[in-house]
């Protein structure tokens, strides 16, 4: 059994970046600038943006962090989406989700230009990555492919099985399975709470990929011996021997579910971290204007 | 074993929108308008063409073809495109594929107004599908969905294999068939020829949607018993029986298979027809501004 070490690669990914981006200081370019747009004070929010703006100054990046309250309106932040879309100085920029209510997600989404969406989630962006077209791929599929690459793990005409259909995980992740190219071409299987046979998928599964957000729930017996072992899940409970008062916990019953594996990522310590860098990756291609020209 | 009789059910819906594009006219509204542009003189695409000009007439609808020489280039072909994007009478329109070597197809695709792109090709209105936002859906998915509608199948928690992961069938058919609806909510396989384990797929799956374009390649031994079978394979080959000088031939061996199955579509008279009046349904949803409203 091989762990897969998310925290190490993420490491690398970031020294990587961060050299690419003193070489581009040292040109006299411009470094890359992501924008961040939080709402509210929400727990959950507040840590994930904090991990971004550190996640720049590791790699050079310049950060910028704009906070409204909870009582901002849609108008209020369509006119800030476009003025950061105006900006040229800001080379991406994400709003941090989920939002209030009374605001649609997916209005503010679409009103982002593709060409600055590091976090892959406008249509075009989808569309794009659907098609096999150059984009910007949301950051947890794009992680896991970067842990295939480095791991040297074979997915050509694997069977995957996936769990969990969200349209930021689930879906994309399928989709890139499914591709006519490396990491992907492999046989893909979408399962989700509706499915009548999600334990005899998993039991055939040479690669498991599970993003549904129930601790636990991947049991050894669903696990075939030599499967490749991917665990999305993050699911935060109480907890009385930690710091924080609460712990992460996955989708998969590591203990007994580890020793049958050929590789698996822990939690924490996997795929959480690898999201965290797939962002700087964008935001360097995105700085260096690789994917969209102008 | 039910026949899908797709004859009927194109027949049916090209009644259903006649009627409402009279009711259009009657209340002096304008009737939707769909446009082709045709390069070249190719066999397939002549008769494809001449189709979609029949059903228009059928359905009512103002139609206009535009015709280009092979040796067209892009940038004449873009104009065109930006000139159809700005007629405000024109609902929507298509480029026929394929185009010649020399014009890059997706740099044609991605120039038409999305608002316009009845084919559904576009990456913004492959993104909403995906996301399960409201678009144009292309044809061949569509007119498969609409089957499973016209007859009541059940998908919900079935094991639903798609064989093929082209851009305009397998990949959106697997996507559609895994979203949180009906037809959907299925557990989804896609295949390819890369699948190390396409037969035991099979096999096992509840309904399959073939595409792959090899005939006759799903036998008997490849379908359980009450499987439903959809055959999206339309491969010309020589016949000496008929008027044209060839037949078409699904991918799945019907005479076998058929006995052993719930539902199956034959060829022709199955999906092919469907795929047609998906393509008039997409334009009488352009006419009437249902999907995007400016």
């Amino acid at each position: 059994m091989q762990l897969i070490d998310g925290k190490k690669i993420a490491n690398e990914l970031k020294q990587e970046i961060a050299l690419e981006v003193q070489q581009m200081r040292a040109e006299g370019k411009k470094v890359p600038h992501l924008a961040t747009i939080l709402v509210g004070h929400d727990g959950g929010s507040e840590t994930y943006v904090a991990g971004k703006l550190k996640d720049c100054a590791e790699c050079g990046f310049k950060s910028t962090l704009i906070r409204y309250e909870n009582d901002v309106t849609e108008a209020e932040l369509l006119a800030q989406v476009h003025a950061l879309n105006e900006d040229d100085d800001v080379d991406g920029f994400i709003v941090q989700l989920p939002l209030p209510a009374h605001i649609s997600e997916s209005n503010i989404i679409e009103a982002i230009d593709y060409r600055k969406d590091v976090d892959g989630f406008h249509p075009i962006n989808v569309g794009r990555m659907a098609i096999g077209l150059p984009c910007y791929i949301s950051a947890t599929p794009n992680g896991i492919l970067e842990l295939f690459r480095r791991y040297n793990i074979e997915t050509s005409g694997k069977k995957c099985v996936v769990l969990g259909r969200s349209n930021i995980v689930g879906k994309p992740m399928a989709i890139l399975m499914m591709q006519k190219t490396y990491p992907g071409d492999a046989t893909v299987t979408v399962c989700h709470s509706h499915s009548h046979n999600l334990v005899q998928e998993c039991q055939a599964a040479d690669i498991i990929i599970s993003a549904i957000g129930q601790p636990h729930f991947i049991t050894a017996n669903m696990v075939k011996e030599g499967a490749v072992v991917i665990d999305v899940g993050t699911t935060r409970v109480p907890a009385t021997d930690t710091k924080s008062g609460y712990k992460l916990l996955g989708d998969v019953k590591f203990d007994e579910v580890a020793p049958k594996c050929a590789y698996i990522t822990p939690v924490p310590g996997g795929v959480g971290l690898m999201t965290r860098v797939a962002l700087m990756k964008n935001t360097l291609l995105a700085g260096k204007k690789a994917i969209y020209k102008d």
